[in-house]
């Protein structure tokens, strides 16, 4: 609770100020053009010379000033024809309506009535043609974006959307964990997901199919030479092995296995990830809070450009729930762009926002052919 | 706690079942083929005519008889070469080896292990091309699907997608609240939701712009008068008023304004709300609990045909939640199908699947227009 | 979609059914004592010994003969005083009333209307008695109970109350991992965890304190070490080393430091958690998806008594989010027994439970002291 | 994207700032006392007079000089004895090491390293001690504080809790929707609460008694009427009779019934909320997105005290979910303290800690009635 500092109205501002000005309602229920829109903040009309706080004070409301001379709150359906409602946009006192908005806030923090501010929420536009143009950029210029995914990428079906970003030129490395290689592998060998199929339906046996499909990884001795064999024959990491993307597998104490190729000890597995965090110059986090916090923490905000002069670091990170963003955020990778939403659809809508953008820079196959290309990457 | 229940080896099933059967592993940490993979529950191997349990139960892992004979699971990483592991997909005891997936559960619930059966998961498949299927078949035989959606639709810029599935016909009514009509109008008129513009930026002054778009609105007298003044130019009321699509808009206490059209009376709107979902053959509900919940309250999980039979009425609810899609299970609309995702990217790849398979019906524009379209949308 | 098997009214047990029964509503929008209220399942009603289905179906309300004998589902506020109203409980047609549940479901799958039957819901009643009840058996018959836990047991104050349960023999050993004992250490050398003091406010240079913390576990070689010097003299780890609880601190790639304690390989960490696993007779698993999950996969569902008879292990996951409970039983541990809630309250709560539990069994402190005890725990 | 603003350090703070201090590590992985430790913006430390940016960004580690004269951003682990370490707090460059926060933020927003700060987060301690000496100070002034709840409040056991405030002065006014009161009537009635007992189990028939609850209400005509025959004998709505507290219910569409003192009409509703928020000294809000942004909306941030003076009205949101907090805040009840937690563990404690407060304050009833009361009350 902090304490209460009245406006100080013998300021010359205040002083100077006219009086608030007054339009009749034109019909019942109906406001003037340019009414004042009330905040829930202490709010002070000049009438007569002198500073008046109106009755019942609430946000979305217009300030009437009824026939009695009182000054109120009052709703906009409530407001009957003829009715005296101010008008003004300003709130510096400057048109006669002063909102005392530092009332009983840390004089240090904001200064206004905050609306619509919330840093992460399901509720704000996703910005994919930002991220789409980002990205572009950062293949043009020979950058290095580093993409660190949990296994909803898989789960879900995302996988044909990552290997055209792979195929494509956009993933300079994989930072993941076993489970993203394991669910993979498992789709490429068996058809499913954790025993899940395309459908959504449960495989007959299906909770082991994640074992069969890790043990026969051992059998061969690594993903690449399951790739060489033929064992693994589509999916992320047959598209990393193929194109010579490097891959990060690190080990969690969740694992079943693990795949050979899975770093099992923590700090070893940190010093793999931070030496493509080194040279990151774009980092996109998809569906894990484990491994988008770990590389947060290792990721500084920014790059620097070759002549010294330094960029942002542009650090998207995607989950289902505002919960991992913030706690990204609240870890010090406060530079993040939170996308909420699910990492399916949003695999899904990138890749078509960058096919747009390639073919709006001449850089994309043909529109036609893209069109087809989507089809067939389900 | 419910009490254990032995099985009865003494059943002519398990009597008359084999010994199960051990294959020695090919290398170290490498399972034979076919090896039987593990659950939590307790399970009994037949080793020398006898059902035996083994040491350390665990999930995932395998069955090892060791040199001494006794009975381990263990998991593949710790089986050296040679080691006895039993192979087998049945959990019956056909094979030896018998899961007592009852032994503690309830003989009326499920009778197996569970694994991915939750109802309503971020980890399920969306079925995008399915929901496009019902959606053009609804639309081809003239049936009736109701739109029911929260303003998540408007703030999040799926606007552009909910007009083309308005103007193309995939609309036979939409039941929204005040919130819906105001933030799209607002949008209509000053370009912002909520006073945020299109790039998730508060415009200066913005927390007024919905209460200047509701009186615009209040002076116009209704929706489709603020339409045809010329007020209200684009999105989706303009978009429902043109194409003669009815709405349904019920209040709620928690309305500013609100807007003529809307029914403040929950009764009366519950009765408007009943005029469509009893002609429903289909329902989205998307990004809203209060309208989905009242909406499934009132709507059968069956269509009947004109022949007397009946089938289900396809229901699909969209949220970022898991918890707004089990609520309107729990209330009792348990045909729902979930899609926990965002309402924008929801709309933009429904709509993406939709055109995919108008084209492929050849009922649709032609592709490239279509991707034209697509940009246009924006 | 599944096709409509429709009831065959052919069979002895419909033929023989009587007419559902009419009764005369008493008022204006009350209905007869008795009603039959309504699902949203296809229902049929025996009216002069033939089956007719209501027009305008929907759930919780009434089935309504009119004066032209014809049947509607009407709601109970839309009936008329005298209007003929259904009567009745049963569902199965025995009482000439028939809800058709399986005309679209799986046949194998559940028989009737469903309703609240989530698994996991905040909606949910906690039940603290029954888990205090356990807690104390197992504690009284030499039990094994395990507790796992996420940093929110330390950010959230319920340190007090952990410390608490280590104190007075209700945890065998605690499973977590390096962040959960860097906070804790935080909190007993500089008040604050993750720089945040106890009133919820960020401390000046606050960022860095858990990398001091860190820093002097590290000087003097181990926790113990360091209770032993008096660096560490407060918390949970303080209490473990002083109560000789053992515990097992698993390394991950998000890990500061670490402290010399946590044991960074993967593999090796699950080996030092199943010797917990292994012997563990309870599982109570707190704000942790990763360290939950990880010890669901090594947990058998069951304990075996000396008899050899089995029991089951009572595993109960708390967490803020369903999604974590849903996931941690779609991963197998389908044992689990949900809690939605916070940490800290879970914390506080139980204990108030287990110390009435104790008290009402002669166990406990006497009220009073207890009282002053939650007093000072804070 | 902002631009990049290099510091100008030709300004007098850097040019007559010390070069940094390097301390030797005193062992292997062991920093100096006072370490600088890093964060992930960009970094200088003045050495032989020059700034130097270090190579190897990154948060949470150490600067360190190497025998080259090479600056590094390394790991504490990483360090080895000897070697030259950064010791410092300062981040202004006063101590030979600057933090540029401002280089790429926006200059009139915050100017540091972000760090725990997000507003909302299941993270944050719940200050329970605070809110119930606010609610006490409340009483005993004889303030006017409201409860707004939704359904969690009565089915997850916090009935008992709701009555306990009722029964001891601390409810002005209860702000609810029809469903809270229909839940509290059922469990009164029958038990149940949705069909569902107090042990979590559905009752048989349990879908109905929701129903058949209103109607007993619908045919006494009133809640008071149905109290005074005898029909509700527990529970919030008797307790709010019987001690005189005003109570609204508003409608909305989801309602069935409704109850026959529900405000149908959304306005009226309104209406009879604002009576009592115009009144309110104090607000909070339980387990409803709904009621809780509808009374925001219509609730000043402040309290006129009799001396015209003005005092924040303290808000608190409790919710299981951030998200709702997050929107009642960015509807602009920007004022309201969130608690991220189950509605019953809440009340629960807040009980609690109300009841010490008292005894502390001497005005509770004797401690050992107080924990006898507590088990009562269950």
């Amino acid at each position: 609770m902090t304490g209460f500092s009245p406006p100080d109205f013998t300021a010359a501002r205040f002083a100077s100020a006219p009086d608030a000005t007054f339009v009749p309602a034109p019909a019942d229920g109906v406001l003037p053009d340019g009414f004042f829109s009330t905040t829930n903040l202490p709010t002070y009309a000049k009438i007569g010379g002198g500073w008046r706080l109106p009755r019942e004070p609430r946000m979305d409301s217009a300030l009437v000033l009824d026939a009695a001379g009182i000054l109120w709150v009052r709703e906009g359906r409530r407001v009957k024809a003829g009715e005296r409602v101010a008008v003004g946009v300003a709130e510096d006192g400057s048109e006669g309506i002063y909102v005392h908005a530092t009332a009983f806030l840390d004089p240090e923090g904001p200064s206004e009535f905050k609306f619509m501010t919330s840093d992460v929420s399901r509720e704000k536009p996703i910005e994919y043609a930002i991220m789409a143009r980002l990205l572009i950029d950062e293949r043009e210029r020979g950058g290095y974006p580093i993409w660190v995914a949990g296994p909803a990428l898989v789960h879900s079906r995302a996988r044909a959307d990552m290997v055209w970003f792979i195929e494509h030129g956009f993933v300079a490395a994989l930072l993941a964990g076993n489970a993203v290689a394991v669910h993979d592998i498992e789709a490429s060998i068996f058809g499913t997901s954790l025993g899940v199929g395309g459908s959504g339906q449960a495989a007959v046996g299906g909770h082991g199919l994640h074992m069969r499909a890790i043990n026969q990884v051992r059998a061969a001795g690594s993903i690449a030479e399951a790739v060489r064999r033929g064992i693994i024959t589509s999916g992320i990491m047959h598209a990393c092995v193929r194109h010579g993307v490097p891959f990060v597998l690190t080990g969690s104490i969740r694992d079943d296995g693990p795949l050979p190729d899975v770093i099992t000890d923590a700090i070893a597995g940190q010093d793999a990830m931070k030496r493509h965090t080194t040279k990151a110059t774009m980092a996109i986090l998809i569906a894990t809070a484990l491994h988008a916090i770990a590389t947060g923490n290792m990721l500084p905000a920014f790059v620097t450009n070759p002549d010294g002069s330094l960029r942002e670091l542009p650090t998207v990170c995607v989950d289902s729930s505002e919960f991992v963003v913030s706690k990204l955020k609240d870890r010090g990778t406060h530079q993040a762009f939170g996308v909420v939403t699910n990492a399916q659809d949003f695999m899904h809508i990138l890749r078509l926002y960058v096919e747009r953008e390639l073919d709006a820079r001449g850089l994309g196959e043909a529109t036609a052919q893209n069109a087809s290309g989507l089809v067939l990457a389900r």
